[in-house]
């Protein structure tokens, strides 16, 4: 149950895997953390330059020996429509003048660029020997497919409907996260509707089992072992655990993020689109608030995400939570301040001891 | 694990109960097939008359001699927006012209009368002696709450949030049915907003379980063992299951409905507030789409329900999916025509044999 097809692929003690949560929460201490407790450790590669990915891989090699991965976002193409964009920075620009911020003309990202960065990326994992890489908001190409495969690296990917799953599995990936509604930060839905993809895990987990013969990795509201031990019940074999592990000690989580996870009820995490363009969830604030009559009138993500850059810097430089996206699963009740470590044998007394109660 | 103190107060001898769908779905046939197969048999009497739930009462008692409860509506108060009137009108005369309706002048509902009607039903299953009664859309006066309980009926609530269930805890309720955001038909959001009340059951269930001593029952997406053996790791004792129970031979849902929910993927089924101005989940067909822009200018519950009563009729006689509200949960790839004693064999079996490959 805790050693399994999956544990053995990945060669690691216990199937609980860190969500690879971009933008410095997963840092290189939490990673080595993670690992070195028997689970995952995964870095979120999605917000950082090919330097900062190789810097950050070297960094973690010190403090483990263990394997872990790296998470990188697949570019997703966008159109620039100016209205939306001149709607986006009105508001932007009220909120700029409120926490006084110098209006700052931000740069628009570049599709073709986005690719060549991410491919860059993608070939530090191979130069660096990472043997397991996952990938969100799509499926990577077949060329960059099948040389992470010919240097063995494992290929996982994200899905959060069963149709999502099945192409995961046809593209050739070794195991696929199925994420459901209860997860916390962006939404990895890349082929199907936004509200239509919003499938409670245990709706999900059972329903991608039945179609698919490749390992399921559960995420979504998970933090203990009751949660661990019913994803397995439901057809998963291994959990991918996210608002648990930012909580830790070593994540590198913002600490306001930390309190406002802490303090949440599960009725206060809300999805919202305003932070970037794309459907994400986080415990709701003043910013979230201020933008939601508006939000399907937002540019696209990763347009939005950069507009809303400036402020939300500010913010953390302000010690300011209400205008920081502060992403989060829906079980915050759950959340408990420990180290990786601790997270981790919490998890596998709680799942072991709760197996012997049903027997 | 199958026999806990659920079972023991509900006197039955699986954890597993119908839920009480309203509209004619909850069949004398089978409430009493669910109790005689050792599930706990539920008449959803949220839309009966009081004569008709005397009538159902005593049909059921003929056909089974287990415990079986019943289900009431808890009545909503409502404004009466005359402009939210005029835009459904607008919307729903159109769709009567297209299915050859004659326009009819619905009687709006009366709250003072739904008071007295509930007060009429909770008398009727005093009356009869049923030893369980759950309610939905809210918590009961105390009056109500502590006749019932003098009758020695044992009094069940429904909660969508950890609050909801905390309240019907401190209002006496003796178990709780906590419902994920992946279950079927309406919300039973009563004290929360509308979206921050979608909680998915794989987080929903711990984090209620931690404030709550009383029994909880999980409702959403259930549809098998799996689901059964994860939701009591999750913390509750028991599941309620609905569109597991409406495909069954004996269910009174409409035909069209079954083959909706048997032909259905888990992203085509949808949250809409166009059948009854409250939010409730099924599978989406040209009604749904037709109203989903006008949404949040729809009356109230129960206002919207009665306004489309005619259209829905008139569906089901012309045998027209594409206007009838075909509730399901997020699992209908789960569904299986069976009867219901077939079904509930199946989960307990299931559950069994998952279990033991768990230890």
């Amino acid at each position: 149950m805790l050693q399994n097809e999956l544990t053995k692929r990945l060669q690691i003690d216990y199937p609980i895997v860190l969500a690879p949560m971009a933008g410095g929460v997963t840092s290189s201490e939490l990673v080595a953390a993670v690992s070195n407790s028997g689970g995952l450790g995964m870095i979120g590669a999605g917000y950082l330059s090919p330097d900062q990915l190789r810097h950050q891989i070297k960094e973690v090699k010190v403090l483990t020996t263990k394997n872990f991965g790296v998470n990188l976002f697949v570019p997703s193409s966008y159109s620039v429509d100016e209205q939306k964009l001149t709607i986006s920075e009105k508001y932007l620009h009220s909120i700029e003048l409120e926490l006084g911020i110098q209006k700052t003309t931000p740069s628009l990202p570049n599709y073709e660029q986005d690719i060549e960065t991410f491919e860059k990326m993608v070939n530090i994992v191979i130069e660096e020997n990472i043997p397991i890489c996952s990938f969100t908001f799509g499926i990577p190409s077949e060329d960059i497919r099948t040389k992470l495969k010919q240097n063995a690296s494992i290929i996982i990917g994200t899905a959060t409907t069963v149709q999502e799953a099945i192409m995961n599995e046809e593209a050739g990936m070794d195991a696929v996260v199925v994420q459901g509604s209860e997860a916390g930060g962006h939404r990895g839905t890349f082929a199907g509707g936004d509200q239509q993809s919003l499938i409670g895990l245990l709706s999900l987990i059972p329903q991608a089992a039945d179609q698919l013969s490749i390992p399921i990795i559960a995420a979504g509201g998970i933090m203990d072992g009751r949660g661990l031990l019913a994803a397995q019940c439901l057809g998963a074999m291994g959990v991918q655990l996210g608002t648990a592990f930012l909580v830790c000690e070593e994540s590198g989580a913002n600490k306001l993020h930390k309190e406002a996870i802490l303090e949440a009820a599960e009725d206060e995490v809300v999805l919202t689109k305003a932070f970037s363009g794309k459907m994400a969830r986080g415990v709701k604030n003043r910013f979230i608030e201020k933008l939601h009559g508006a939000e399907e009138n937002l540019p696209e993500y990763p347009l939005q995400n950069e507009l809303t850059k400036a402020i939300r810097k500010a913010a953390s430089a302000d010690k300011n939570p209400e205008y920081l996206s502060l992403w989060s699963g829906q079980s915050p009740r759950l959340a408990i301040k420990l180290s990786a470590q601790e997270l981790v044998e919490k998890i596998v007394n709680e799942t072991l001891k709760l197996k012997n109660t049903l027997s």
